[in-house]
This record gives structure tokens, sequence and C-alpha cells, in this order.
């Protein structure tokens, strides 16, 4: 399991205690804070505090755009408004925080959005645990023969058996190793009197990129949707999309108004290009236009047909 | 003053309400919420929410420096290890959102600070208030004969009258034709149904940089103390001082350890280059250095005297 | 004229001098480089540096798409594809450095930009010219009726003949009582050698929103682009849009292939929810779908048929 | 070696190219460009782009302080005037651009230095190089026995000779495993007809944290100074300060004043707090003050001490 009793322990106790507060709360938050949500095989997400809610946004606009927007638009209108516009300002005054435990591979991915802040465990400091990330079968995909950065099939029979074994077999001796090397056990005891031991800041770099990790992940909501965006969305990595899922969940649950408007707007929407509207137009006055007659490249036709839900 | 009876009765209203959380609470701070501290002559500052408390750079630091701190170090020492190593990232954990009122030459200084989050009452599509900031007649500053960035004496007699009659009238004359050409009272109601009325956006483009603006803005702590660190030094213009002197209380009411670690190893210290602590060392040595001899320009060697509390 | 003699003889020494360089190199913009574009009454806007170029951005995305990238798509191909699908760090690796001249009111408006490095001409320590900018009468807007963020029709005859004389004469006035107030001349002669004269950084405040200042700012190409598809967009205030529009002219000298895949893909295109999405698909089926029968608000509904360039 | 054939004749062809530039210029840094400058056992890092030199920092200086500053300062003094006092910003107005070949675990530490523009090869389009990091055998430290997050002493016999020979079985392993899961040579040839091959996205997190990686790099002076603060330190881990120090001796060729003002008051500077101040002046009256008298705790005490150069 990915939480230590002792960790579970801390997570109730945690959840026991309430204070009262004059901010802005969110009940349907306040059930879910604290509690991990598992992902992949040993890794979780849950949300250890947040600020504002969709009130705060709201309050943030009016004080932008004026005392006259209270009168012409009840606050679930102004929240579209925002969202569809890209006013983005008001949702960054709502900040959320989460602890993560993740692959090491997929946090390569998400710490790639700056505008974050992170306390990630150090391995310099401190011991890994003995946890790696192993794909479930369904999700042992071969590449894709059409599209570098897509997935295609799912490996079977020998192939799919040999992949995992692999996987497991390096990961369990690499880590066997980095103890050895270190000349401790996961807890930090001394293996072998007669030996020094290697420095924790080198004896790291034998482990695989599967290893967990885990950090305190902390954004604001503007932010936070940026990253929904890349990462909910199908073209991610199924491993980094697994996690923005179950932060979905999270956000729903914390801004309603905010999430239903970044579901219509952001995630379920589609730009189209100069010559794509163009195109469009044509349609829709009954023209029958082809690629060829599109002035789109072949690429861009087939996308403008994706988001037309039509053959191509 | 400041506030509306409309605002001072909504600041009520939220005082009153308190809801049950799970998340930190910091008491202190909860008893200062919403309450705005008057600044200046119409300014004040106040606390609309926050995240985290000492305890929260704690539980950041521990993740990334490991398990191994819990022993070694109680909560206040390792804040205090934390501030003097420069450690940063721990403090980003905390957040902090402000509802200010400000003269606008004071939000132009302030916004130079990128790292935070800005939603300001915009004279776009709002009318202004008509307010502007008067200097006190003891803050009524000469310009400096020796130094470009500072204030000298306070003027006297008739030029110190001169000034506040010109700045009050300058101000007012502004603002009353700001009125004139959008045709409309404050309350936006039209003038005269005969003429049009300038364009708000363009009107504003008449007021004076002592008028007063408002904002909320929203920033972690680390940055804050980097706010702080550079407005509540006594080389920053005193309208913008008085700000941070009002927010450094408020962050010592939410924040004790980390705000008592910021005042010793930030607002109080001192840094010495190399060159610097090679004639420290030779002064402790008994040895009597003068600027002559020192290796430091004048301008150093005057730092340097300051510092340690010497004529020079 | 924007510049004064020094400025502009400083320009074309520096013009003069040309130097080898290893780095890339457009031909383009050189030619373009120092000269002041002006902009408004009397603010300019000119390029001093910049580092990269189309192939800079081809490059970076080739070490990040990796090898395979090279043989499947020219340059101006892929840069339309990163372009298309928000790709943004490759057009991070280009940075361009501008020195602009520019009312207050439009420099408050700019610095909303966090992204980029800015330094300004401090009135903190140094004598503001006496300019200000005053509407040429073409752009002398009526508020709109309809929409607050808007400019209705032009003002005519009295009212504005009343209104360009107001802002002169209040502007003038009180830039002239900025110099009493200084008891310096605008070279800084002092005037009257009784008097003390206030410090800078409080007689500024009697300036109005449209002097001038000026800075130098910084920043990277995708930063830039997210800057011009909001300022050179026709619901940005004229003002800050004569900027945006310059610049878009050097931007097309700089990066020609950016620069067209920005105007295609950002500028000219249009981002359809997915409820907007499904109404299309109705429609080009033949379905004759009005707003009632949408599911769209009135609003959204208006915006559609907009980008359809529809009546509606 | 680092650079594979082709790459060396690229850095040969764009090193042999020149143009003729307005812009800021420097023939030191010029010399250096595209070289890479070997660091550890296969990684490099090299100039590929700059912009801006010594003079840049003056000049935006100088429109920040005015035009006062010209006839005070030379810009040498100017710019360490400027370090000195933490005025930051005239510093990001240079900018440069790296091109590194780095371990992964290195690369982990780097890019929590979010102020920078980054590009990195990717695993998940291509085949990464058969290339580990080995340490060398002096600097195959043990871990420290009294400072959790520094190295010990070397190991040494028949530890070292175990630890360096399952480092490079671990990583040669599972490298052999990752082309045979991907069913393809590192050239991205098909091994087996037969077989499918694991998608790379997934294969790669069976690599092990020192295979290299690359990525370009783009950061402003201010940033780069802060980046090297932390990474030339002698508290940071030896493999990044490796890469550190490569830097440092770019800078210096780039912008000597900004480089030598940096060592004189970053580098080789200490601060001390206000209670370190307090005894400082006490022990310059001549009092010995012991730490028991100092009001000091015994890790700020030994921290003074070790800044004086003294026992403790």
């Amino acid at each position: 399991m990915a939480l230590t009793a002792e960790q579970q322990q801390e997570i109730e106790v945690a959840r026991d205690g309430t204070a009262a507060t004059r901010r802005p709360t969110v009940p349907a938050l306040e059930a879910l804070l604290f509690q991990a949500i598992p992902v992949l095989d040993h890794g979780f997400v849950r949300v250890v505090d947040y600020m504002g809610d969709d009130a705060a946004i709201v309050q943030a606009a009016r004080v932008s755009y004026g005392r006259g927007t209270r009168a012409a638009n009840e606050d679930r209108g102004l929240i579209r408004y925002l969202m569809r516009h890209r006013h983005s300002t008001p949702f960054e005054m709502c900040e959320i925080k989460f602890h993560v435990k993740l692959p090491i591979f997929v946090a390569r991915q998400w710490i790639r959005h700056r505008t974050a802040n992170v306390n990630e465990y150090s391995a310099r400091y401190s011991i890994l645990d003995r946890e790696f990330y192993i794909p479930a079968p369904e999700h042992l995909a071969a590449q894709s023969a059409v599209n570098r950065q897509g997935r295609g099939n799912v490996l079977e029979g020998a192939e799919a058996t040999r992949v995992l074994r692999l996987l497991q077999e390096d990961a369990t001796r690499n880590y066997d190793h980095y103890l050895e090397m270190l000349n401790e056990d996961e807890a930090g005891r001394k293996l072998d009197e007669t030996r020094s031991g290697l420095a924790r800041e080198l004896a790291r770099m034998n482990l695989t990129l599967n290893t967990y990790t885990q950090w305190y992940w902390k954004t604001d909501l503007h932010n936070l949707f940026h990253f929904l965006s890349l990462r909910a969305d199908p073209h991610a990595q199924y491993e980094i999309r697994a996690y923005a899922d179950a932060m979905m969940g999270m956000v729903e649950a914390w801004v309603p108004n905010a999430a239903a408007a970044f579901r219509d707007y952001r995630l379920g929407a589609v730009t189209f290009s100069a010559q794509m509207l163009a195109v469009l137009r044509r349609m829709l006055t009954g023209e029958a236009v082809a690629q060829e007659s599109s002035g789109l490249s072949k690429r861009e036709w087939r996308e403008l047909m994706e988001a037309l839900g039509r053959a191509g």
C-alpha cells in the first residue's frame, strides 16, 4: 500500500481535529481533506490545504471589473465569462496544496510546470522506499506505429511477460544494490560495521526511473487548470493523466462552478485557426469542401475533421 | 475614512460568520481577519485569507530534508536554520491574501514585485473615488542634499504651506475635471443629458498619481518576506514602508517563529563582502585599520563602519 | 519629438558600429535596430537587442521532440505545428529587448504582464520630462453605451474642444507646480536659493497619469506573443494597441515564420466551447439552429454568430 | 566522448560562420561560443547564444537611477554598487543560453531553478544514448558521519571496487534491457520483426538515474548568479558543482565586471544576523566573548567562528 501505517494514523489524527475559522470554507472539500486517493500501483494524491472558493474568484473579478458586474451577472455566469475570455487573474486568487507520491519519471514531466511551489523528499538526505511502478498488463502499450508520441496496442503473451519480469527484476536488483552500497537497511540501520557506505547523494544514482518519490506541490487555480488542460488530456502519457484525473475530481469538490466552466471552455473546447474558420464558413453555406480545395495542409485538415466529428 | 459604510458593514458580516475547518488555523490571525488597518490618510491594508502556519513550514522542510530532522531539531530551531541558510522553498508553502487601498504612485512601486497575484480596481470600467494622498506635515521632506535617493529635513513655514495647498488644489481640480469629462457624478449618474461623456479609459489619464486605487494582492510567505525586506527597510520610501510595517504586524500574528527569524536573519542582518571580512579579521587581531589601508573604497568603508556601529 | 537630440545622436552612433558575431543574426531586424518608431504623440518603441531567430525555435523543438522531427517536417511546418498545439517552450528560446517611451496609464496596464524584465526611469531619482499624452481628435472616444469596456463614438464640437483643453491645461499646470515644488527646472538647476525644494519621490505625486515615462522591457518570444495576443486585439485600449501594433511589425522582421503562425493560429483564431461545437455540428448537417434551441446563453450565441461571420 | 562526430562537425561549421551585427558583442565569449567544455565523464556545457554585456547592465541601471549616476560612477563601480545592494533588475537585462549534457539525477537538482527556459531531450520520443555517469575513484565519497548533507572520506579498497562494479553493471544491464523492451537498437532500427516493442515513454522507466540526458537552458544573468551562488558553493553536491564551475568560467569571459563583483559580494560574502553583529561589536571592543556568554546557539556560534576564520 502507498501509505505506511504511521502515515495513515497521522492522517486520521489530522482529520479528527477541527477548528473554527472565518475564512471561506468548502464543506465538500473538507470531507476529502488529507485522504489519500490511490493512483497507479503505489502512488497517491491528497489535498492537504486550500485557500478560497468559487466566491473568491467572483470577488476578485468584481474589484477588477467594477461595481457594474454585480447587477449584470450572477456568480456562475461571471465565472463562465471569465473562463471563456481567458481572464485568468481572478482564478489565481484560489490556492491548493497537494501531497503526492509518484514515480520519478512522472515527477520529471510534472516539474516542467514552473509556476508552483514544491518540496520534494530528498534522496540526498533520506533513503527512498522500496517501491517501483510496474504497469498493469492493460497499460503495457506498444510504441505507436503512426504517431511517435502515442501508444499503440497493448503487448501480449510472451513479450508482455518478459517486459514485466525485466521491469520488476531490474528495479528490485538496483534497489538491493542501492542499500548494499549505502551499507544501510531501509530504516537507516548500518549493515556491516567494517564498511563506510557510499554517500546517499551518490548511491541514489543506481535507482531506476520508476522508483517512487513524493512531494508537497502547491499552486493557484489558474495554473492548476493549465496543468490539467495538458495532463488530463488524452494526448498526455497515461501515468501522469491518472494523477490529473484524480485531481480533477478534487477540483470539482472545491470550486464546482469554475470546474464546470473549465470542462466546457477548455477541456472540451477546440481552437480553429483563421484558415479553418474560413473553411467552416464555406461549409456552412452548403459548399462541399475537400482538403485539396481547403487551403489547409493535410494534417490541419485531419485536425479540423476530427474536431467536427467527421471521418475526414 | 478609508472604508465606506457599506464596506464596513460587509466586513462586520464576514467577521461574524465562522465555519469548522480541518485546515491549519491560527487564532491570532483569525482575530485580525478582514479588519482594515488604516495606513496613510485614506489607505488601509487587511488580511482577507491565508493558508498554512509555522507548522506547515516545518512539515515541508521535513519532507525535503528527511526523517532525521525530526529528532535533531525542534520546530523553532529548524525555522531559524532555514531562514539563516536561505532555504526558501518551505516558506513558499504558506500563502496570504491582502486587500489594500493605496495611492497610485505607491502601487507603481509595489507592482514591481512580480511573484504575486493581483486584481486591481479598474478605472477602465469604474469611477475612482475622490480620495488623494496628502502627506502629513511631518512627512513633507525636502530632497536630501547628500543622497539622491533619500529625504532631507522636513519643509517648514511658507514653503510647506504652499506645497500642501498645491497638492490639494491640483488633485481636487483634476478630479473635478475628470468627472466633468466623464459627464458623470461619483456614483455614475449622468450630469448633462446633451453630452456623451469621455470614455472612462481615457478620462482617468487626468488624475494625479496620489489618487487612491485598491487591489487584492496574494503572495507566498517567501516572497512576502522579500517584499518586506525591501519595503520595511529604512531606505524604502516612507509611504510604502507604512504599508510594509502594518503587514509585518500581521505576519507576526500569523507565523510568529518565521517572523522572528526574519527579523534576526534578514531585517537586522548585514552582509560582509570577502574584502570586508578580511578587514574584520585584521581588526579582531587588534590591528588599527583605516580606510586607506583597508583596500576598501570610501563608500564600502563607510558601509562597514556603519554596520559595526562605529563613527568611521 | 519623442527623442532628444542627444538621444538621436546616441542612436546614430550605435547604428554605425558593427561587430562580427558567431551568433544567429537576422539582417531584417538589424536594419531596424535602435531606430525609434514613433507611437502616440510623444512616445516610441525601439528594439535595442535580441537573441535567436526562427531557426532557434526549430533547434529547441528538435532537441525536445527528437531526431525524427528532422525528416518529417521542414522548419516552417514545424513552427506552425508548435504554435497550433501550444507547445510554447521552443518559443521561449528567443529573447528581445525594447526601449519604450509611454504614458504612465499605459505603463500601468503593460506592467501587469509579469514574465518580463523591466528597468523603468525613476521619478524618485530623476526629473520627468514635460511631455503628456493628449489624444488626437479622432481618438477622443465617448464611453460606449452598450459595453462598459469599449469606446463609443468620437466626441465632437464643443465637448471635444473642452476635453482637449482640460487635459492640456491640467497636465501643464500640474507639471509646472511639480517643478515649483521641486524648486528645480527641468535640467535640475535650483530655482530659488532660499527654498529647500520638496523631495523628488514626493513631488512626482502631483503629475497626471498621461505624463510620459520610459523603460527597458525584455521578454521571451512566447511571452511577447501572449502580450500581443491581448494587446494587439481589437478589445485592447487603443493607446496600448498602438504600441503592440508597432512591436508586431518588428516581430515580423525578426521571426517571420513564427509571426505568420501567430497571426493564423492565435490572433485570427477562435476557440469554440464543447457546447458551441455541438451546435456547429448540428448546423453542418443542415439543421437550422436558433439561439433558443442551441443550449447556449444569449451572449455565447452572439459570440458564436460573430465568429462564423453571421448576423446572429 | 560526450559529443558525437556529427555534433562535433556541426559545432565546427557553426564556429566558422560569422555575421555582422549592431548588437553588443563580447569577443572573449565569442571565442568560446559553441565549444563544449567537458564536465564529468560524458557530460559537457557550452554557450550557444547570449544577449548583452557589462555595459547593458550599466545602461539599464542608468535609466532606473537617473542621469546623475553618469557623472558619479564609472561603470565598474556602479556594477559593484548594484551587486552589493542587491539591485537585481539591471542584471536581468543580460541573457545566456547553454547546451548541457548531464546525468538525470543532476538534471533533477538543476530543474528546481524555475526562472529559466528549458527544452530537454525527450525519452518519450527518442532513444537515449548508452552513457552513464560513473564517479571517478576520487569522488567516490562515503556518507559523512557528522553531517547528513555532506560527504565523508573517499571509499577505498574492496568497497570502492565493489561500488564501481555495481554502478557500471546495473546501468549497463538496465540499458540493454531498455533496448530489448523497445525492440530497437540505439539508432532506432527494429531488432525482432515478430515483436511490437514497448512504447518509448514506458521503456525509459527502466533506466538508472545516472543515465545522461541533455537540454537547452536559457536564463538571465541575475538568475544565473542565483544558480551559481547555490551550485558553485562548497555545500553543493560535487556533480552539479562541476557544471557550475565550468559555467562560472564562461560568465567571467562574458561579463568580467559583474563576475568579479559576484565573487566579492556573493560567493565570498557572509551574512551576519543581528545577534552575531552584536557579538562582533563586543569582540571589537576587546571583550573575550565565549559561546556561553554570546547569546548564540552552539550552531550559530560555530558558523560565526568559521566566518571569522577562528577555531571556535
